[in-house]
């Protein structure tokens, strides 16, 4: 593929990601003010992770970690967002978003198309330092939204705290100081009655 | 500092980059249904300078280019966004974002905080090749969205053909590639009657 058909082939797709800002999450700004989309969640998750690396379990490449926050999460403009507490919409999931993953990353010519596919699968896989960091943060930035917000998006799902410490016990893999703020977070929300 | 309450200051920070989702800019998403926010404007930038690094004019450290687009324009949740095409609003402008990264950084422990207001004024004296291609990203995402939008931003705005390319030229610097288009889009977007 020449210079000028890479080009053009890479901009339709950073022009199908922007999409991407339209795919909404259930849970809110740390304001409650409007529900946060994925779009600024993968930028607000990707920088976090760089200000938080030294809190991660292990040692990491954190440049991997960035990379993998930014691409995380846009299988969703085909599959949408599917809610962390909504275990009916997790059946089939995992197949939807893998089928997208081929056909956005598919855009890119082979190779590179196939770097951004794994490193996507390294991230669902959560196997190696890198990608038990990036789920850790990817899972703690809703925990505290929602806390913050009053447990909004909680009260509005019916939230128990046994489902609170099951989901997010990944944390644990990736960040353990993390991991004891969620066991805080949680505890102090329950006493506030935002937690079944 | 010890680890309890860097990992506090660090959260502190967290939780007030949640701010940069309300902040609003002149331009559209590229459906043109609503004006775009700076987090999910920066989280566009930082990847699509990572799918777009072979296009920098010099051999570049991207995953420096990708901490500086994270980072940006973080300091607007302090100073505003300044509309590219607004000459009023310019005045002033250096210092207020200046003083708000100062604000911004400080909230980090002392050197951590130091070593990102350098990435920023890296970024913003434009003299390094990563932060000559970070601009011409920067510059170059509006660019596209105001080109995708039928040039919506720019005839509310009444912008010039005369004004983008004075506006854009340091793209040139960053990206031969992207200055191509950007000449051809301007172009093309004065034939259709989008610019002035």
């Amino acid at each position: 593929m020449n210079q000028a058909s890479k080009l053009e082939a890479t901009l339709n797709l950073v022009k199908e990601l922007d999409k991407l800002k339209q795919v909404i999450r259930r849970n809110y700004l740390l304001d409650g003010s409007r529900s946060e989309n994925t779009a600024e969640h993968s930028w607000h998750a990707a920088l976090s992770a760089l200000l938080l690396q030294e809190f991660a379990n292990e040692a990491i490449d954190i440049n991997k970690v960035v990379r993998m926050l930014l691409i995380h999460d846009v299988v969703e403009i085909e599959a949408g967002d599917t809610y962390l507490y909504d275990t009916a919409a997790e059946v089939g999931q995992a197949e939807r978003e893998l089928a997208a993953a081929h056909n956005i990353f598919s855009m890119l010519p082979g190779e590179e198309g196939d770097q951004y596919l794994q490193l996507w699968l390294e991230f669902e896989e959560r196997e190696t330092p890198e990608a038990k960091f990036a789920k850790a943060i990817d899972r703690f930035m809703p925990m505290m939204a929602n806390y913050e917000s009053g447990g909004k998006s909680w009260l509005e799902n019916k939230v128990s705290r046994a489902r609170i410490l099951e989901i997010n016990q990944i944390v644990a893999d990736g960040s353990e100081a993390l991991w004891q703020l969620v066991l805080t977070l949680s505890a102090d929300a329950f006493e506030k009655g935002w937690l079944l």
